[in-house]
């Protein structure tokens, strides 16, 4: 039986982009979603096997709503990750130049990474917020389309025949989005020796060091962060969990240490997932924290408790 | 001459709210500005004393517009900060009942935060993003507006005159949102007992104790952090800075100390400042790192060094 | 078939006094030995069962001898400790008072914990060093002893019937020594719930932070140290072991984790012993660090890991 | 006037050797003391200017003598070190053979490197405890001396034209000893680029972390420690100084600001001395750890303050 993915719609958006390059995706049956939410619900309900959803883009940072989405509810796993170079073009209403252009619509955070283009080649275009670079595209093909121009995808650009005015019309030459692929929680994808692992701890309690603990943990077995981000609970100012990447498996033995050792000082900590990096980046790991020495640890120890 | 204010805007915003808590600011100009990015520059060319602007959201997390807005360019200062409970109310055309309402606008995060109620009492409405909550709301007054309803706060209803259909919609019982009130770098506010500074750093280099190196500054003189959240450069993934809140004052030996620690392990470090607590909440400092075990070991070791 | 004991003898040192507090020693045979090495010796030839040894002296610090004897060598197991107030008396030929004594004869240990008494009672008196508390005594009953007087411990003074002019003349009032008694490596001891573990860790690496290292397996798993000495390798000036205390049993899991760490940060690092506190005193262990801790961490990634 | 130094005697120790290696001493006034005490109570009172003792072996370990005599009393300050290599040679009485000798004496410390040559080559010959190598080698030179042999320094059977059966006898082969040159505080030494600094800190509280606060009060100025000794303080079982030697000179930045924070939370911390290394081992330093940064990070924390 086929996959069903779902993803952050509408059609169009960086994140089809993202999900075209899971390679059974392109023959599957994709459902946009209208947010991360109901992507992610449509998971947890089944409706989906897997969601494709953005968790972190060079130029704006984390996004907010997936590391909120899958911190809390019933319990996802992230099973892939996905890069995408970000590539922003103009595009209008047939007929109009750049210079006629009056008003445009695109997603906010679009808007903000395009902001020194339109100041130098638009200056005068009013700006109408749009729910998605993709349906700002769309909307021109309405008939009483209120603006003349969006900033969107080439990928919806291409889909949907529109024509294009301006090509890389982004501010920071190699912006990138991180997409991730998250099903219900079950095995684990296989160790390949370039994987990263993803967390959810909460602070532990409310003192100068507690952030620093968590730390430790990683530290002492040598576990690498190549990703940190702070986000509120919710409840009050100053109440954070953290979402957190490491290089590693938890099949490996110093990321299974580490994890263990965080769910003893913070144990509503959540795991993720496990899963190949996108960037297949290798990393070195010093010979005491290898599985090695930790198995020959853990013998060790078990001889001296038999009396052997 | 008197003080000219700018804050986010437009007129009835909380942003608004939180200025009209400032002493003066009531009597004062106060200069509605569409982004933080273009309130901030007000204050850079001179144009305005000093602006208002959110940093921090109990529910949301860190506003990213205003902490990446004075982590970078011409440098600025924190003077003080305000908290304003976060209220929302639904407000609509005239003669419209709550059942009556098919479409609604306002600023993307207010309606994210009053999701749960608008799904029980709204739940076919249709959501149109606003750029803000009380432009969502005036617009209303348009002849040709295009939705029924908006979101928004106390203020702007009340400053407009605009039908209440139902007050304090939020769904996080005491959502609060923490303002900055910022202005040209210069004499600090007198210390008070009762202080917060401010910090942006960015992570010297990327190495797995990088991050716990800068937290080793301020927890080996007894600081506390009582923020920390983590941004993007956007040059590339996982290039972060870090913007801290840490209690205490400059003029503290302790806070002065750690702030010269972080200066020679990330020398780009931007100061952004020291001023009363909003909510005047003390702290304790332990003996050993008071200012008097300060000036103590200076004192020690000067007498040492000159051999006396 | 009953125990053979060896100490350091002769008889009637401080040694033999510890030795007398274990259960079965005052009916079982005490074999001397003239230092600790030979003692240690004939447990490992099979020639005693156990030997007790000091280990420790609130006034003058770790024995040496012992903590570089089992540090080396074919391994040994510590499988109890005892503490000895520390009482010296001053014993003299038949029929010489305080005034008489010309020479006073001890171990230069000894001789350094009475300096303060024998300057003001005995300043005259040549001190000739002996090889134990216990020899300088039983010296005296020799036909030409060269001294006049020895100082030496309470039981060697009332097992040879010795004159007392003097009794308790060490300089410090509650002096006292740690004894440990040592066996073959075997079963360890049951845990009491107030236990000692006894380690010794090479110093993997000649490097700013290996002490740092070290410490932090035993912070990281709230594993408090109760001693820590630096010993020379033998090698070279800087060249350390440590012989390090801490509170709990290898059969403790925050206890066994944290030496599982050493292991793979030290390899070549001896374990020496689980055993009961000699003084009974108990100890805390956050319910984080506790045993039952240890085991959801465990278990709980042990179900991730099989997608349970 | 001539400088008058002390030092622990006999004439003929490794500890003359050591001080015949300061520039002035040959020439000098070389007042030879029983003990370590006595050598540094000749400083205190004024009768010497300087001592030479012994302060750290590389078999033996450190000399708690001298750690504890610097460590209490009127303050004392180290102004150099020397380093002298130990060969131990056997001398005996005239007219003696290798295969006479029934009895030798030494110190009890040369006897103990001395072990394993003794064992092959005078197996059974008795051995007297002497008060010092020197000591038991003078011995032999009085009529009735009670034994055959003594274990000494080459310097001392020089001095006194003794029969040597064999040379470089220790165990261990690049033994070498430690000694510090000792006078009343003053001003210090000017920095030589290879420095050394000697502090003794006492353990400010009986808590598991204490001794980790202490390290990394070294570890975040990226100060080096290059010995580390614990003693006890006299007090009870458990009570610790840490007598411990650093790279660097006080009149260096990360020295100075390391030292000030060690007198924060161990406040009764003993600066000892800054004084040139002997093996004029130089030592790199990173760039955010040298003065400059240290001056830097001052300078930019004053200009805040100021509102410059």
């Amino acid at each position: 039986m086929a996959t069903i993915y779902t993803y952050l719609g509408p059609e169009g958006t960086f994140t089809e982009a993202a999900l075209l390059q899971v390679a059974d995706a392109v023959q599957s049956v994709r459902i946009p979603a209208a947010n991360v939410n109901i992507a992610l619900e449509k998971v947890r309900t089944g409706e989906a096997d897997a969601a494709m959803v953005p968790i972190e883009n060079s130029v704006e940072g984390g996004v907010s709503a997936t590391l909120d989405a899958i911190a809390t509810g019933e319990p996802l796993g992230i099973i892939g990750e996905k890069l995408v170079p970000i590539r922003f073009v103009l595009v209008a209403k047939l007929g109009l130049l750049l210079e006629d252009i009056k008003s445009v619509s695109t997603h906010s955070h679009a808007w903000a990474q395009c902001k020194q283009w339109s100041d130098r080649n638009i200056p005068h275009a009013e700006y109408l917020p749009g729910s998605s670079t993709a349906a700002a595209a769309v909307g021109l093909l309405a008939d009483n389309c209120p603006y003349d121009a969006a900033i969107c995808s080439p990928l919806v650009a291409e889909q949907r025949g529109l024509t294009v005015l301006a090509d890389d019309i982004g501010d920071v030459a190699d912006a990138v989005t991180r997409f991730i692929l998250v099903s219900k929680p079950g095995a684990l994808p296989a160790p390949t020796g370039s994987d990263k692992t993803t967390l959810v701890v909460p602070l532990p309690e409310d003192h100068p060091g507690a952030l620093m603990e968590i730390l430790e943990q990683f530290a002492t077995r040598g576990v690498n962060l190549s990703r940190i981000e702070s986000r509120p609970t919710g409840q009050y100012l100053g109440d954070y969990f953290f979402s957190i990447d490491v290089d590693g498996h938890l099949a490996e033995e110093r990321v299974a240490d580490a994890v263990r050792g965080l769910h003893r000082i913070s144990p509503q900590l959540r795991f993720l997932g496990s899963y190949p990096r996108a960037d297949r980046r290798g990393y070195s790991v010093p010979r005491h924290h290898q599985d090695k020495a930790f198995r020959e640890a853990y013998t060790w120890v078990e001889g001296i408790l038999k009396g052997t």
